[in-house]
């Protein structure tokens, strides 16, 4: 192996720069391989816009929120969105990523993404590249790993949110709730609750009763406690089916975080309880921002691994950390299910015991 | 004088709890005074709550945000809502105040508000009711002082919103817009846009072109900058009037932050530019939180000048800094009169001068 | 059981209190008992100094560093410090503590220490006292638990700090040397440093050659670096024994932290590279202040597993880490022997992978 | 005009990236001049080492501490240090600046730095340079303004490191020291001990009584507080002369830092209280991280005025701000005098009328 190219994909995620920068640092000084990186993810793998990553291009990096090598959401080689003529078409283009990629001379492919960029790693392999991926999902709902790097940054921009309205909320005597990311896995919701002393939690996992809820409030009164502290997974959903959302900007392409679940359930709380409630939706600042110690760890862990896996000719596979330990997994296992959280898992007995509701 | 009493009145701000200790300290090591504080604002004071408030009252309240006392928005003696036998009705219960003083053998009253509680506090002066004002507002949009308390940490918070914004506006190529605070005066946004390397910022006192802002972005985009960054101030509007906010949640109590302009800025850049854009509200999270060194300490000086001013006989008087030097201003002249942005103001030409583009 | 007693005891941590609120709510929440919280560690069981732990006496301390029960290093129950008529005598005092345990009706005690408590702890459970420990240690050196409470802040701490020297050492070209805790483990300088981006970590694990760092910063100055950051475990030990520690002010009660190995190395380095050298001791700063999102999730955790493992009956055990399962190992397994760095760990791996030299 | 060149002299300060990028974008956006910068200060300008800082050169460093042009403390035209032949040998070089500034064609020269800077600034300009400064002083001790930028962003840490130091004082009972910067002026110490809560703040202005802090540990004990917390300026002094601090290791480059006042000071206290204290140097911790909103604000501010300063052919000035206004004032004015704590000022008042002891 001679040189290696690397893509970040998906969603930004805190900790990306630390594992491109791992993986350049690794691959040239353990085994003096040259290190490719694909601009805004799939998307330069078929355009071939890239550019050659050596120790200087990723010096500085490790505390750097975002991607130097850029990212998108969407572009999927297999299925390309092609312009042309002012018509837009989809069409396959992994024969040009094969051909790019003999071009350039690139042994292998580092794919950090989370389930989307994972399954076109897996594709991708099947036609024969050798390509390892590391998991990257700020939601920390993949399967095949313990912890994806990303997330306890966002768990801590939660946290530190929910210390804000803390005080907010018990000088006016209010009702918080804070809307986090998680529309598939409470995760960052069960998480930061703990973690910020809320009172209640509710994750898509948990279906909620707003008289639940409300009761919770209700009796932290009677013991004098005149606020309420209330963190909403983005997913979280009402007993029975969806809460009717009001669709408000039928042409956004972010419905729910404008009328979502948090101002839905704000709105209720406030008509039931009778008390002032005031909701704020975190959105965008849990993707940005610099990585916290763990992260950067865990990233740098990944990155090296994945340069190792590559080295070991360990195709086809995911690292993953299991336990307190990184291994690899093979792709095909670590893509399609989704972690969500167990609802007895230890850490909801945990947030019970400690006096949290989760409107169940 | 022997006892004086404190209100903290309004909306929560970083600082309160540290003008109350500095109000309390000063007043039993200077003066031997006792000190009384009232809870909820002035809803305490016509309902007689209060707490005595020593040195141990105040004892590692420094660093708190909120307020110990509690506030509320609303309540105003001299217009108080009364709910007797299921009925709704306001009255003046300031003659009741001043029993509650008399009664409590309170000298004076120290009152910490924002425009509407140093009204209230002036009204009450001339009841004779011997008072001193602390200025608080978060938009720092008091005419007679130079700064405020709890300005500068929500100044702070909306730029680390823009740190965190930054990275990732710059790995998707977006256009990021982050609102926040400043109904009537641009002075956040305008401080945290430089402090955050902001490329546009829309305040109140400067009517928006639509264009202009689309303009700048390509500008950015031409000279291979693929994102842009955009601070709006919660009054920012649109040369020629209103711009058309769709009212969503027509019974919220909050309808600005549901249905923003922020929002609607982001939707009409994304659909004239055609670039993804993501609009963040930072509302009440610009509230909360641990006060910043700089407003401890302004909080701390104006809670002694506050006391000194009472020693002083200086009744009727608010606290303020002029330049450097803390002194006292007439309430009178203190209160009515917005201070907003001067659309030629030094910070405006600094903002142009770096680049910065306010859309017109 | 209807009274449980707590006690903290060793060296302040981060996350203390949250397992001190852990292990009260859980009790009272799950089962119903009374809780009984000692004030400053081991001394208090013996002074028989207390104080009731209710659901309000623990409320808003979840985020607080410290401990609110006190602690102490020194104080052990069976070997006690007496002064009477100006003379000081060790006692064992262990008798007066299982009285005053008797008076209290205190049924079982949760004791959250580091090896020494945790030694009194399975002493006390020799003697028949019904006793669970919370393993705590900043440094992270006990074997029987995979990771401590306090060590994950600690570890973000000392990594700010490395963060703001790298802009210093760069715009200076000098050599930064940060001194952090770790006298017999080296986990927390080699978390920080892999985090910060260190060029050289020195940990007791490995002992170091001067001219190996020297030689790892030419070779930096030879790509253009013209700064290097070291991190020192403040057990870092050159090769071939102990360097000669100039021992400054012979009376000091704190020896290491004045000459300490940081300093030592960077005048060694200063001397032997001709470069500007600065040294930086972080000492205390790492013990105190607000737990991480880690930290505090980490200490509810234990805190309830302490709870329900006296529940169980499962005494004379400590809660533990395993993988990400929280679980609870024989206090006697738990204590004496240190949990070192292992030379080949996984992370010294990943540390050299990306360019890190130990000094070896 | 139409190139001028940009110099960052003397010690490490947050803000310096600010004013250089404000310097830069204001010369190009307003003026149309290019911009060069000299590398490692006055180093450069002897070297002729330099770059060019078009806007993509300082696209991205507002928020980054240091300075991306390098600096050293040391270095002066006029009596320059020449290492020839073995030999070292101090020269006088300005006529080589002047060569060097010809031949580049800079008509005029911006000096970012503090008092030793701007006076080499000032002889440049005695020598027909056009030239203006602008202030830099972490301490801020420079008469001519009413304040430098960093010096804010410096009170935040340290202010930081009492909240930290707070917590384990409260929990240990321990008398805590801080040392901070303030060699000639108290400023951050005043400053941070009032942010931070001190209990007593040493100062060079106000000569120190060691009985006189052990009285305010007493009495605070008297009041069951059992923790003190003291802030000391590096440049603190007793009573009657200097304390005599054992002069530690006689070669070091940094003597304060190691056997400094801070050191001297906790000995002492431990020795006459008996109370266990632990001392903390916070050192360069304080010169390095990003620059806060205000500090980023201040600079930006700084950099705009000095380019319009040039523009308006103001040359031998340094810009300043003067209560809320930046202006400019004559460098003759600017330098040789230090800017003292008035023992009156009002923030010495504030801080006694809070209970804060300054040792006399």
């Amino acid at each position: 192996m001679h040189r290696i190219g690397v893509i970040t994909g998906g969603g930004d995620c805190p900790g990306l720069n630390a594992v491109v920068r791992a993986v350049t640092k690794s691959a040239i000084n353990l085994y003096g391989w040259e290190v490719i990186g694909f601009e805004d993810g799939f998307k330069g793998l078929v355009e071939n816009r890239y550019r050659i990553l050596d120790l200087q291009a990723v010096s500085g990096i490790l505390h750097r929120g975002g991607t130097i090598l850029g990212t998108t959401n969407r572009d999927n080689p297999f299925n390309f969105l092609i312009e042309e003529n002012g018509q837009k078409e989809f069409r396959d283009m992994s024969a040009v990523v094969l051909e790019n990629l003999d071009r350039l001379g690139i042994d292998a492919l580092v794919v950090i993404g989370g389930d989307g960029s994972l399954n076109i790693a897996y594709q991708l392999h099947q036609k024969g590249v050798k390509v390892v991926g590391v998991p990257k999902t700020i939601d920390n709902d993949l399967s095949a790993t313990d912890l994806t790097f990303g997330f306890h940054t966002a768990v801590a921009t939660a946290m530190d949110a929910l210390d804000r309205l803390h005080t907010t909320a018990e000088s006016h005597h209010r009702v918080m709730v804070l809307e986090v990311m998680g529309r598939y896995a409470g995760w960052i919701a069960l998480a930061a609750g703990i973690a910020g002393g809320a009172d209640v939690i509710l994750i898509p996992e948990i279906p909620f009763k707003l008289e639940k809820i409300c009761e919770k409030i209700e009796e932290r009164t009677l013991t004098g406690k005149k606020f309420s502290i209330i963190v909403v997974a983005e997913g979280a959903k009402p007993e029975g089916g969806e809460m009717v959302v009001q669709k408000i900007v039928p042409e956004s392409h972010d419905p729910v975080r404008l009328g979502g679940i948090g101002n839905k359930v704000g709105e209720e709380i406030e008509r039931l309880t009778g008390k002032e409630t005031r909701v704020t939706v975190l959105g965008h600042l849990q993707r940005g921002g610099s990585p916290n110690a763990f992260d950067r760890i865990l990233s740098t862990r990944y990155g090296v691994a994945a340069t190792k896996a590559l080295k070991a000719g360990n195709y086809g596979s995911m690292v993953s950390l299991q336990g307190s330990a990184v291994t690899t997994v093979p792709l095909e296992d670590a893509i399609g299910e989704l972690k969500k959280v167990p609802v007895d898992h230890e850490m909801i007995q945990v947030a019970r015991a400690v006096g949290i509701s989760f409107g169940d």
